[in-house]
C-alpha cells in the first residue's frame, strides 16, 4: 500500500492485527455452531473470548518462519495464550475455511467503507448539477465546439454513471459475501452444510454453493473488474476537468489552498493535479482488474498462486478507490466553476451550433437533406473562417433566402428553446434510485 | 474475427449488411416516433419500409471514402434507394443516436445467443454432474493428493460457477440495452425524451440517463468485463480437463474422433486440445477487457477514439465467447469419464487423506492439537515414503494406540462417511435458480 | 482483422494461402538441407518444386475437419499434389517445426513492412520538425501554459520517442527471427542441429538455443509488448494532435479533404478523428500485450493454448501498428500549422512565462529562492486575473524595485534568449542514429 | 509494497530517506555544473556536502501538507538545514529535473539489484543443467508422454530464457538510464545542454534526447514491459515445477524444511507452494505493464497523471521481481530431484515414443507416410490400451514385417541414440553469452 493513498480506516482494515482478529472472529463463530452440533463441548468459545486474548502479530510471524504455513502458526499462538479449551478451534477445518472467510469478510468492510464515500460524492455531484442545471456552455465533441449544454447537465451524466457505480459495487459486494467452512476439499467430511450456514450467518455471509478448498475465484475477479469500472468513471470527471481547466479554456478549476505552490519555477500556476492524479490511480486500479481474472482458474481443488495476488490487490485496490472517491468528493465540491467564461466561450462559438436548426429547417421546407447540408457547410464555414457571422452570412445566400423567411431564420437562433429540458435531464440523473 | 474462431451466426451478426439493416431499423423507428409526434409527416416510414430497400453495402462504402463518414455516407446511400421520402429521416439526430442506438441492439443479440449457448452449456454440466455425483475421485490441493471428493461435485462447482456467470451476462444485457436518440449533444434540441422512449421501445431498448453525445462507455466496459470473467471460468474448466487428461492422471478425456490424428509424429497421442484452445480463447476475451476500461473517459461530450476499439473487441469477444461455450458444451457432453482410473488413483493415496479423521479422533481424546498433528504427520509420513500403510503405522505406534482403539481407528478409514454429503452438494447447484 | 484497418499487404500477409505457402517453403530447405545431410535422396526438392505445386487453402481445410490435424491435413494434400516424393517430406520433424518456423518468417516480414513504414513516417516528422525548429509556441504543463517551446522542438520529440520505436522494432525483430527442427520435443532424434543451422538460414532464420517442441514464448512476448511500446508512442503525437486542434486551441489541425463531412448534424465541424482513431487503435495494440505475456508459461513441452491467441495478435497486432504508421505518416505529412494562432496563445500568456527569469534574478541579487518565489507570485497573480501586465506589476513592485533595475527586468523578458538551444535540440533528434 | 515479498535491500531503495537523499545528490551534482558554468559561485555544493545535512521525511511532509508541492517541500526544508547558500540550488531547474533524474537513479540501482539476483539465478539453472545433462525423462506435449528428453536438457531451456532475460533487463537498464536537467519544458531556458551532460554523467546517466518537462515515459513502458517477460519466464518454470511435483508424477520437489507444514488438515502434504507463489507473482509484475504503457501519452509537455502510477509500479515491480529471483534461486538451488521417478514415467511410456522411428524407417523403405502413420497407429494404439507391448504388436504386424526386419526394429528401439545430442543442447545454453 502506497501510505499516501491510503485512507487511515485502510490503513488498519489491511493491518496484520486485523486479519488475525478477523481469523479469530471466524474461528469463533464456527466453534459456536460446532457446539450446536455437539461436536465440541458447550461453552468452549464463550470461555475463549471470555480471556480477551491479546493477539501478536509479530509472535506469529516468527512461528511461521518455522511452518513455513500462516494458519498453523496463528492456531499454535492460540493455543498458546489460550491454553486448552483452543484444541476445540478449527475442528475438521481447512486453513482456507479462515483465510477465505476472513477475506471475505474484510473486503465486505471495504466494500462499506468504498459505498459510504460514493455515498458522500454523489451528493456533491446532486448538489453541483442541480446548481448548474442552467448553466449554458458549448457543449464539445472530439474537442471541437458542437452543440450548447449546460453544466449541469454534464454533471448530471457523471452523476448517473456514479449512481451506476454504486448499483455495481452493491452487485460486488453480494458476489463476495460468500464465506465456507467446509474443510479440505469443501466436503463437509468432518462438518457439515448446517454447521456451515448457522457460523458464516454470525458473520454476516452466506455459503458458496459448491466450494473447492476455497470460496470461487470469479467472485473475485468479478469484484475487482467492478472496481475497475468505477474507477473508469471517475478517471472521465477527471478528464473533464483536466479540460475544463485548460487556460485556453477556464471554465472550472480545482480548489487551490493558500500555500499550494503550483511549480517550483512558474509562480502563477495552477494545476488541476488533483484530476490528474486520479487518471493515474484509475489506471492502477484498472491494472489489478487482469491479474484477478487470472486467479481464477486454480488446479484441481485449489492451488495458491492467488493468494499472494490478493495479498497485493485486495488491500491497494479497495483502498486506491476509497483514497480516489473521497478526493474526487472534494474536487467536485470545492470546483471553482466559472459561467462568464463558459459564456464567453459559447459565445465564441458564433451561433454556428445553430446550424442544425437551419439544416431542418431548410428540410421542412422539401430540400433533401444532403442538398440543404451543403448550403449550410457553405455558410458556417465562411464564418468559421471569420468572414462575416454565421446568421449574416445565411440571409446574404439567395439559395437560402428562396426557402426560408428572415424571422424563420430567427427562430432557428434560440439558445432557450435548444436548452429546454435541461432541467428534465439533470432530474432524471437525481431521480434516478 | 478469426474464421475458425467464429460461429455463423455471429459472422452474420456483425456483417457490414446486417450493420446497415439495423441502422435502418433504427432510422424508421425514430421516423414513427416522430410522425407521432408531428415532426415528420404521417406515413413516412411506412412508405419506405414499403419500398424493401436492398441496401448495398459496397456502394455505403464508396460514398463514405469521399464524405469520411459513415453514417452520412449509409443516409446518402438511402436517399438514392427511396427517393424524397428518405429526406425526413435522421431529423435532429446525430450519428451516434443511430450508431449507439444499432450497437445495442447488436449487443444484446449477441448476448441472447450467447445466453442460449450457455443454457446448452448448463444443460451438459446438469448431466454430467448428477451422473458422477457419487463417483469418488482423490481431491488435489497444489497438485497434491488431498481428501475425497466425487466428479460430480467438481463439475457442479463449474456448474455453480456457470450459473453464476449466466446472472452475470443477464446484467450486462441489461448494462447495455440502452440507446439514445436525443441528438448532436444529448440535449434533444430538435427532439424529446419522449419521442426517444417511444423509438427504443420498438427496438427493444430503453433510454440512456443522460447522454452525451453517446451511450455512456462505463456501460460497454462492464458488459464486456463480464464476458471476461465468464471465459475466465470456462478457462478453469478447460484446465482441469487438461490434468485429468494427463497421462499420468488419465481420469478423463477429450472424446477423440474418428480419424483425428494427435500429432504428426507420434501417432499414438490423444492431446487434450479442445481443452488448450479453450485456455487459449479465454486469454483472448480477458485482453479486450482492458481496452473497453479505457474506452471509458471520452472527452467532453464524446471523442471517437472508442469507435476502432468497438469494431474490433464487439465481434471478437462476443463471437469468441459464443465459440468457447459451444466448444465447451461439446467438451462436457462427450468427455469420456474412467471411473476405473480414478478409483485407481484414490487407492494410491493410500488412505493417507483419513488422516485428518485420525487428527480429530485424537483431539477428541484430549491430545492438543498440535501434539496430535505430530503422532499423525509421523504415521503418515512413513506410509508416504512406502514403509507401512498409514493404518498399520497408526496401529503400530504406541503413542496413538494409548488413545485410540483399533475400533475407533477403523472408525476414520470410511470413505462413505467421507462423502455423505455428496448428493446434497451436487443437489444445491442443480437447484440453485 | 477488421478490413477497415488492414493494410492490403498485410491481408495477403496473413492469408491461408501465404500461410501454406510458407509451410511448403520450410518443408522444402528442411528437405535440402536433410539432402545434404544424407537423409533424404538428392533432388527430392528440387523435383516439388518443379512441380509448382498450386496449394488449395479450401481442400487442406476440408482434410482437417477429419484429422483435426493442419500440419497433417497439409502434408496429405501435398503428397495428393506432389505424389510420392512427398513422402520424403517433414522427416523426423515435428508440425511446430513447420508452425514455428513458418510464423517466425511471417513476424520477420511484417516487421520488416512495419520498419519500413516506420520509416516513412519517421522522414515526415524529421521534414516537419526542422521546419518549424523555430516556430515558437507556448508550452504547457498540466494542460496549463508554462513556458514557450517551439513547435519544431515538440515534434523533435516525437520524432526522438520513434527512433527509438525503430530500435526496439529491430531489437524485437532479431527476438523472433529464430526457427526450429528439431523434432517432437526439441532433441534431434532423426535431425542434427547442424541440419536444423542450414536449413533455417535458407529462410533467414536462426536455431533456437533450446527448444521445447516449440520456440520459447518469451521471444513472442517481447515482440508484443514492444509493439505495445511503440503504438503508445503514436498515441502521444495523436492526443497532442487533438489538443492541438481543439476549437480554444487552434494550433494545428488534420488535413480535411474535399467531400469529407464533420458531422451529420453540424456541417462546420472540423473533427480530429484520425488521431482519435490512432488513440483507440493503440488501445488495441496494446490489449494484445497481456495475452502474448500469458503465453509464455506452456506446460512441459509445450501446449497448444498459445496457438489460438497467435491466431488473433498475430495478424491483427501486426496490421495494425501498419495501419497506425499509415495512418501517422499521412497525418504529420498533412499536418495544417497555423503558426499565428501560437503566436496568438503566447501572447495571451501575458509573459507570465518570464517569470521564472525573474525569479532567478532576485535570486542572484541575494534574495532566498522561496522569497523571492512571493515577490514573483503576487505579481504573476495579479495579472494572471486582469489587473496589470505581469511586467508592469514587477516595476510598480517596490520590493522587486529595490533588487532589479529596468533593465535587469527587460532582459528577463527576452523569447530569443528562452528559445536559443532550439534549433539545437531539433538538430539532437535529427542526427541520432 | 508487501512486506512478505520485499527484500530488505527494496524496502531500503525505495524509502523516503532514500528519495530525499537521491533529490539532493541531484540537486548538488547540477549545482557542481553549474559552478563550472560559472552559473553559480564555486564552491557552493562544497559547502553544503561539509554540512552533512541530516534531511528529515516527515518535516519535508509537513511542509508538502501546506505547499502541495513535494520538490519544494524538500527545497524548503534543505533552505532550513544548510542556510543561504542553500539558495543557488535548482537554480533554472525544474522540479521534474530532480524527480525524472532521480527516478532514473534508483531504477538504475534497482536494476543493477535485479540483475546481481538473476546472475545467482543463472549459475543455480546452470550448475542443475549440467549436473542432470543426462537424466532421462519422458518429454510432455499438451500433458501427454511423448518422445525422451533430460531433465538436464528442460533446465537448459530455463535457462537459456533467463540470459535472454538478462539482456533484455540491461537494454530496460539503459533505456532508462537517462536524466533530464533542461527546466521548466525542456527548453535549457536558465540551462544548457553541456550543464545537463555534465551534471548526470556525475550520477551516471545520459541526457534525454528531447525532453519535454519530462524524461518520455515510453522508456518506462519499455522499462516495465521488459520486467513482465522475465517474470512470466520464471512463471514457466515454476508452472513446471508443479507439475513435476504433483502426487502422480513425483519427479521433483520443492525442498521442505524441518518443522514446515503443508496443511492443516492434512500432515504428510508437501505442497509446491514456492512455485505457486511465483506463478502468483508473475501475474503482479505482468499487471504493471499496462499502466506502465497508459502512462506514455502524457499531455503536451506533461501533465502529472504518471506520478501515482509509478509510486505503486516502481516499488512494486522491482521488488516484486527481486524477490521472485531470490526465490526462484532457491527453488532450484535446493530442487529434489527424483531420477529414479522420472525413469519410472519413461517407462510406464511403454516405449511408444519410439513410434516415429518406426514411422521413419517405414517411410525409408518406400511406404507412403500417411499409410505407414496407419500401420503404427493401430500397433500403438493396440499397446496403448494394454493390448501387448508395441514392438511385440509390430513384430506381429504382418504389414510392418513385409518392410522391416526385427533388427531394424530393434534399432528404433534406442534411447541412447535418441538422446544423442543432449549434451550438445545443454552445451550450447551454458555456453551462450
Amino acid at each position: 500500500m502506497v501510505p499516501r493513498y491510503t485512507p487511515k480506516d485502510f490503513e488498519t482494515l489491511w493491518s496484520s492485527a486485523t486479519r488475525y482478529a478477523t481469523w479469530l472472529e471466524v474461528e469463533l463463530a464456527a466453534c459456536e455452531a460446532m457446539e450446536d452440533e455437539g461436536l465440541v463441548p458447550k461453552g468452549t468459545a464463550a470461555a475463549i473470548r471470555a480471556k480477551d486474548l491479546k493477539l501478536d502479530p509479530e509472535r506469529i510471524e516468527t512461528i511461521e518462519r518455522t511452518t513455513k504455513h500462516d494458519v498453523i502458526a496463528f492456531l499454535t499462538h492460540v493455543e498458546e495464550l489460550a491454553g486448552a479449551d483452543a484444541r476445540w478451534l478449527h475442528r475438521g477445518m481447512t486453513s482456507s475455511d479462515v483465510l477465505d472467510t476472513s477475506l471475505a469478510m474484510l473486503l465486505v468492510r471495504a466494500t462499506d467503507a468504498i459505498l459510504e464515500r460514493l455515498d458522500g460524492f454523489l451528493k456533491a455531484l446532486e448538489r453541483r448539477a442541480r446548481e448548474h442545471a442552467k448553466t449554458p456552455m458549448i457543449g464539445r465533441s472530439h474537442g471541437i465546439f458542437a452543440e450548447p449544454v449546460t453544466f449541469g447537465i454534464v454533471l448530471a451524466g457523471h452523476l448517473a454513471e456514479m449512481k451506476r457505480a454504486k448499483r455495481r459495487l452493491l452487485a460486488a459486494r453480494a458476489e463476495i459475501a460468500v464465506g465456507k467452512i467446509a474443510g479440505a476439499v469443501g466436503t463437509y467430511a468432518h462438518l457439515s452444510p448446517e454447521l456451515e450456514r448457522k457460523a458464516l450467518a454470525k458473520l454476516g455471509l452466506v455459503p458458496e454453493t459448491v466450494s473447492t478448498q476455497v470460496v470461487a475465484r470469479d467472485r473475485h475477479a468479478a469484484f475487482f473488474t467492478a472496481l475497475a469500472v468505477v474507477a473508469a468513471g471517475m478517471e472521465r470527471l477527471a478528464t473533464n476537468v483536466r479540460h475544463w481547466q485548460r487556460t485556453e479554456v477556464g471554465e472550472a478549476e480545482e480548489h487551490f489552498t493558500v500555500g499550494q505552490k503550483g511549480s517550483s519555477a512558474m509562480p502563477h500556476k495552477r494545476n488541476p493535479i488533483l484530476s490528474e492524479n486520479l487518471c493515474g490511480l484509475a489506471r492502477i486500479v484498472r491494472g489489478y482488474a487482469t491479474p484477478a481474472l487470472e486467479n481464477v482458474a486454480l488446479w484441481h481443488e485449489r492451488d495458491i498462486s492467488h493468494s499472494s495476488v490478493e495479498r497485493y490487490i485486495a488491500p491497494d485496490a479497495t483502498a486506491t478507490l476509497a483514497f480516489m472517491l473521497d478526493r474526487a468528493r472534494g474536487l467536485v465540491d470545492n470546483l471553482v466553476v466559472y459561467p462568464e467564461n463558459m459564456k464567453k466561450n459559447l459565445e465564441r462559438a458564433g451561433s454556428l451550433f445553430f446550424s442544425e436548426a437551419v439544416l431542418l429547417a431548410l428540410v421542412e421546407k422539401g430540400k433533401p437533406r444532403q442538398e440543404a447540408y451543403v448550403f449550410v457547410q457553405r455558410n458556417a464555414m465562411k464564418a468559421f473562417h471569420g468572414e462575416g457571422t454565421f446568421r449574416a452570412n445565411l440571409e446574404a445566400d439567395a439559395d437560402v433566402m428562396a426557402l426560408l423567411s428572415k424571422e424563420e431564420i430567427a427562430r432557428c437562433f434560440d439558445l432557450d428553446h435548444a436548452l429546454r429540458f435541461a432541467e428534465t435531464i439533470v432530474e432524471r440523473a437525481l431521480s434516478e434510485g
